[in-house]
């Protein structure tokens, strides 16, 4: 086997919309990827073929199958039972929820071990490893997408907590507040996360205020206000678009800075589909919306953007796969 | 020596009126206690002076001196050095705040070695170890008093940050909201610390509204709203004692709900001066104003009330002193 062949491991990360695999190589550099359309049917069976469908690809880049592989690992949405390896909850998926037993049917398919967690989990460890937060001793990780996901990593560990820790979007910023698309009332994801924002766009508009969030929509084509429809928007100063992030990032602001007085991480990450397509500057502008509330406020910690873009999800989801030299099966 | 005096350690709790001292044996038991009150002038060699003589005075108990310790511990207001024993910015207690060498002051005239931590941090480090969260993995501490404090305990490992892990008080629960002693907006604290709702009710009391709290107050000769008063208020169903507590368990409720939502601990302890006098039947309303923010309803933690009461804070100090044996100094 080549130098390159020795220790390859796939990472897919598994979206409501896409597919994306990497295959990484001995020194976790992406030496492949792929992408392909998350399937609309075929319950979780579709799923599970459409993932090693999107690893053989990626692994073609090199030369491979995926049965070379030391190892995929897999970050889906959903509730995760990373021993069991079964995703269930997820409604963005075809099945509706229906638990799906993820890492049995891959490795049965792909023909290497499979390991999975959550996207959100995995696309902050693969900044900490990898990325925006290499140098940081204890990490925040705010994936601002459809919702508002957290990730912790405190001395190097992952805090998971009893298996439900950083659920970032349901800290409170408003008692009393908005309701939240988790029906509970004033977390920052009713203020903040990308679906509570959307219903609140259409709410709006039914009631005669005027945007272009909508006529950007239809002219892309799509039925979701999605992080790009959001960033054209916002180019173009559309007075709502603007006044529901302004809104958003106010809330970011408090519930980022709570996390922080709490834990006093030296770092805290933007990621996620919409923090990755607004950027640099609004990072900057949640950095600021910070600041009042944060009780050491000369001390804050870095906030930076995530690193690794659209592919950070699929190498964090790469790195589940354990490394060291595969198990010796002679006898001494 | 006497098997009893073989390992004695000291404790001592210093609050701005009082200094309460223990004394543990071996197995942790309070073997004697004194307090005494904190002095009003004297500044930093005052402090010092009078932490010696309360442990003298416990040490006495036992028929001890404190130099026959093997070491007393402090918890003290105020940011804290611990590896230099050195506290700064505790303007509750004489000096005004300017920082004051402690463990080396005490050392002197204690005769044995002196450890320093936050005082919150060692009241939360004893519930966990010899209080109502012993069975924990995890725990957040609040601690209930003029401000609202916090102390983590992840993994059996107290957790710190950078130093400033733990404000509690100062996570926002509504943005826009209240301004905090802190001089910040909206934190926990403007809301539940008793200090915010004095602050509160002497400015509702001057605008013309009922209370009875500070008819109290004058009756029992003090100058400040205690956690007592407040407790004889709303024995006697006092409107406005009433309206302040509801509004600052709403407050609790929300923040200790974000923190376990981003931390999924398995156990809350509510201590502090206000937490342990309103007792058990108060802890049951901030466990029930949790829920409705709990992300993962069906498995909330554990909401307790601290069990080592006004004593708590000094055994958690005592327990600062590293256990094991004295250091060999003998050759080989």
């Amino acid at each position: 086997m080549s130098p390159t062949r020795r220790r390859l491991v796939g990472g897919l990360d598994l979206g409501g919309t896409k597919i994306q695999a990497v295959v990484l190589d001995g020194r976790r550099h992406v030496v492949a990827e792929a992408k392909r359309p998350t399937p609309a049917r075929g319950g979780g069976k579709g799923v599970v073929e459409a993932l090693a469908a999107t690893l053989t690809e990626a692994c073609a880049g090199v030369g491979v199958e995926p049965r070379h592989l030391a190892g995929v690992g897999v970050g889906s949405p959903g509730a995760i039972d990373s021993r069991r390896g079964v995703v269930s909850g997820a409604r963005n998926l075809p099945g509706g929820g229906a638990p799906i037993r993820m890492t049995a049917g891959l490795k049965k398919l792909a023909g290497t071990p499979a390991y999975i967690d959550n996207d959100v989990t995995v696309g902050v460890h693969a900044e900490y490893v990898l990325g925006a937060a290499q140098s940081a001793r204890s990490l925040l990780g705010v994936w601002w997408g459809t919702g508002v996901g957290g990730g912790v990593i405190l001395d190097g560990k992952k805090w998971e907590g009893r298996g439900a820790a950083g659920e970032l979007g349901h800290v409170v910023v408003k008692v009393g507040g908005a309701r939240c698309t988790c029906g509970r009332f004033g977390c920052l994801e009713a203020y903040a996360g990308r679906g509570a924002m959307e219903l609140r766009a259409r709410h709006l508009h039914k009631r005669g205020h005027k945007t272009d969030l909508f006529k950007i929509m239809e002219k892309r084509g799509r039925t979701r206000l999605q992080s790009g429809i959001w960033a054209r928007a916002l180019d173009h100063e559309d007075r709502m678009a603007v006044e529901l992030i302004d809104r958003a990032i106010e809330a970011m602001g408090a519930g980022i800075a709570s996390a922080v007085n709490l834990l006093d991480v030296s770092s805290v990450v933007i990621g996620g589909g919409l923090g990755t397509r607004l950027g640099e500057s609004y990072v900057k502008r949640i950095r600021e919306a910070m600041q009042p509330h944060l009780f050491v406020d000369d001390n804050p910690p870095v906030v930076a953007l995530a690193a690794l873009g659209d592919l950070g999800g699929a190498i964090g989801a790469a790195l589940l796969v354990p490394s060291g030299r595969p198990r010796r099966t002679t006898k001494r």
